[in-house]
């Protein structure tokens, strides 16, 4: 005997694996633990890379992906790099951006929103004076991101609105930045 | 008449332009103003792609990149996707170590410390029954994330660890997730 299931793929998305994996975790929450890992190595000056590849996530080691991804890091001139990649603050705004589009991809999905285009700007604003440690009065980090999302799809305005509102309700990285989050550090030395 | 300037370069950082950035910034504060972008465009599904180049920075927009830099983000198969990318948590975790890194490089370089390795692994704890819309009581973002910074070079110790101390102290990303950002949304609908 074959069994048949049919799987519903919207905006990209597998809802019938979504839904399923909703009604797993609500069936056994302490399967939602995740753990998420970058291993970070100086390459000199202002480069730096990153390799990500395993992670913690329902209840074991997810060894699920066959290659690690490497991320370089750098800085521009002005800031006296040679550009060996992006800047960390603007990886940062990329983790945003990035976010609030699966998110709100994933909410238009589940509430059977049909999208077709996506797409945001981010911009942060920053005194580096504080950084540079020039002026104890000025923040070291960003002082505002704006984003501007335009979305369009086969929904009403008010209904687009809502998958955003939605996106950024439940993104991780949007409530990670705008919350705060406890960062421990440990030191190794020789 | 030929002027010779000689550049001193410690750690991979041109010191010479770093203490003559910082010598500007004191007489021109005003020029200490930077501006960061990233472009975000969805290919579908969780896949999605930012695009960096342009930012302003000292008074005018920094036009010294030729090419734009492109990221792929994306989410592994237990989050309903198909490994586009480093998903946008993993990529916070990196713009952090990124950040941590370059802030304590540069640190070290301006105190005449001598780095010959540093690395670091990040780890962040998620429950997503937040980010999944299952438990309010649960938040979305990260709870925790930790560091672990392993740095060797010519000094005490002590001395590496007061330089990575500065490094976290003064880091744009660090202060950016521990202290939070105020993130504003547009929508644009068609």
């Amino acid at each position: 005997m074959t069994e048949t299931i049919t799987h519903t793929v919207r905006n990209g998305v597998d809802t019938t694996n979504l839904f399923a994996t909703l009604d797993v975790l609500k069936a056994q929450p302490d399967l939602a633990r995740f753990r998420f890992r970058a291993r970070n190595q100086w390459m000199g000056g202002s480069h730096n890379r990153s390799t990500i590849k395993d992670f913690y996530a329902a209840g074991g080691e997810d060894t699920s992906r066959a290659e690690a991804f490497t991320l370089d890091a750098g800085e521009p001139a002005i800031l006296i790099g040679a550009d060996d990649g992006p800047n960390p603050a603007e990886f940062l705004l990329h983790a945003l951006a990035a976010c609030v589009t699966t998110s709100l991809v994933y909410a238009a999905a589940a509430r059977k929103v049909k999208l077709t285009a996506v797409s945001s700007t981010l911009e942060g604003d920053l005194d580096v004076q504080g950084a540079m440690g020039l002026d104890d009065g000025v923040r070291n980090g960003f002082e505002q991101i704006r984003i501007t999302v335009h979305i369009a799809g086969e929904a009403t305005p008010e209904k687009l609105r809502e998958v955003v509102q939605r996106g950024t309700d439940r993104s991780v990285v949007f409530d990670s930045i705008t919350r705060g989050v406890p960062v421990s550090v440990e030191v190794v030395t020789p």
